[in-house]
């Protein structure tokens, strides 16, 4: 067995451990409902050692860094109380010298800290979308097969303050469709981010803390990645210039966005339901119907209407020339998006495959 | 009578003046429709110039500064051709040695363009809410007072596509409440902002093509301003280091948000009227239908609420504590907060105002 280690309880490991056991709280329990609506409660609240279902499993997704490490720790520390088993699972990505030792590293300290089970998933990183795309979607599909293979409940991500803040500013950059400014959930129910209100500097110091060696991802360091230049350079200046609080303020813009698109995605999807008419021929909404909305609705129907027949993801500049069918009619002739025909018929606005069978031929 | 420039068309000047005659093609007309859908119409579509309805009149709020002097050439040039009068108010804040004089240039600027008429508002700027509030609330005064009195339909502001990425900055940076990322809306009712998507070089370059010398306003230089510093600093860095759109994205994410906001303000209005019971002893809202509704719609309810009844305007810290006696209910007392206090008896949550006779007596 592991031998336990007692850090004392500085500010730091505080921190981190109430904003692990705060999340844990909000796990469904093995009967369905949530565990706990008081994660402040004391002790004798939690479901007693003997309780008799089985105990629902988290695995923590962890990389070696001081972020993941925190949480592997924490993790580690209230699993018990919480009732819930805590394991590890490490992705190797085969993209570094000595990966794979960085991973039997990583996971001898999640077997030391009690972890259990611990999984290592080795991956072929391929280059789609570009490598830091292709990164991630290698290491969530690995992620989402340990979680099924061992029956986790839920990921736990290390994503920190600090990430959330720097989601935010990248999306802002990109400034396109409804999802730019969203950030990351807390809990997406396949994972869940207990750190998103923590600084990455309280991660840092609980492994200091807790004399826990953290590794230092070369990558972290490559300014070649725009993530690491807003990490260096631009949060840094914006502090400086605009107030200490900015990754908080970025934060809570992004909660604020994420309610607001969730409510709105919500609505339009029951209206989509009721309004849009689907046959061999496309999808058609009522013109009427669109006309009646808000335009945050009738874009989203607009968008929706398009992605769920033909797999497009519209830009925003597309969807609102679509709307101008709605908003600013004078009998304009179709619209061309690449693969979707739009077209105001009498009260319709009707969606067809574009067909680019002119240029086949 | 004015002598009539006539600079060749650059493509600064086109921008400019496409970009004012797509707004004023918005007003509505004088029998209350709007006067075009279509801003890209032939001019044949324009109201001739015999409309027996009296033309409505807009005033262009003029600094001397090259963004609202661009719009005072490119309104007094598309005003005619849209059927309606442009005239320019000039406010004097009295800040700055020699102010009445800039404000005299800028109007003879103004009539030497051909607008009428030209008012100039000498203000006296107090200290409420620091230099920047102070100033802005004078200036506004003085733009609502001078539309009033001489019936303008709107007031055309020269905000441009700079002003509105600096606005969302740092509406990012406070990061409070549901209004911050939503920037300035094109058309309020009262203001017109032309030249939302114009970037500010091309107002400059508009100045210069015409042949039309702009006032630098010494404060735009004041680094004490967090905005100069978001302008002169923070914006070039993040061009540099994400891309040259980012002007566009955050004005394009400001659009998003403010749609978003807008729908949800809107649904918000709509159902407290339906769902409100007020009497003396103050406003209830029952807590069915706020567990009902997804987090934005019951925050904008509870902020609703609060801000009809008691004229306080929730954060949202505050808010969400409120929405947890819905969503975390385990038998909480009152919660107070400046001015109000909320409490959950039996299945409505219940404001009244918080005295504060305890510490009077």
């Amino acid at each position: 067995m592991h031998s336990e280690r007692r850090p004392r309880l500085t500010p730091a490991i505080a921190d981190v451990r109430r904003a692990v056991r705060t999340a844990l709280a909000t796990l469904p329990a093995p009967n369905g409902k949530t565990r706990s609506t008081n994660p402040a409660a004391p002790e004798t609240a939690t479901p007693p050692e003997t309780a008799t279902a089985p105990k629902p499993l988290v695995l923590v997704a962890l990389s070696g860094g001081s972020d993941s490490l925190a949480l592997a720790a924490a993790t580690a520390f209230e699993a018990r109380k919480a009732g819930v088993r805590a394991g590890a699972v490490i992705v190797n990505h085969n993209l570094q010298e000595g990966s794979a030792d960085v991973a039997a590293a990583a996971a001898q300290q999640a077997r030391d800290l009690g972890l259990h089970p611990v999984d290592i998933r080795s991956v072929h990183v391929g280059d789609a979308g570009g490598p830091e795309s292709a990164a991630r979607d290698a290491r969530y599909a690995a992620l989402a097969a340990a979680a099924a293979e061992h029956g986790a409940t839920r990921v736990l991500l290390g994503h920190t303050l600090d990430d959330q803040a720097e989601t935010v500013l990248l999306g802002l950059a990109r400034g396109s469709g409804a999802g730019s400014l969203k950030g990351m959930a807390v809990d997406t129910g396949e994972y869940l981010r207990p750190l998103l209100t923590i600084a990455r500097t309280t991660t840092e110091k609980f492994c200091t803390d807790s004399d826990i060696e953290a590794w230092n991802d070369p990558h972290n360091l490559d300014t070649s990645y725009a993530r690491v230049r807003v990490r260096q350079t631009i949060l840094p200046l914006l502090e400086r210039e605009l107030g200490p609080g900015i990754r908080e303020a970025l934060a809570r813009t992004a909660d604020q966005a994420r309610e607001d698109a969730e409510a709105l995605d919500h609505f339009a999807e029951e209206m989509a339901e009721d309004l849009a008419d689907i046959s061999e021929a496309g999808i058609s909404l009522p013109v009427r119907a669109l006309a009646a909305n808000p335009a945050a609705l009738r874009q989203r129907l607009i968008r929706l209407a398009v992605s769920s027949e033909f797999h497009v993801s519209l830009s925003r500049t597309h969807t609102i020339e679509i709307a101008r069918l709605v908003t600013d009619w004078r009998g304009q002739g179709p619209i061309h998006i690449p693969g979707v025909r739009v077209e105001r018929r009498e009260n319709l606005l009707h969606f067809s495959a574009h067909s680019e069978e002119r240029d086949a031929v």
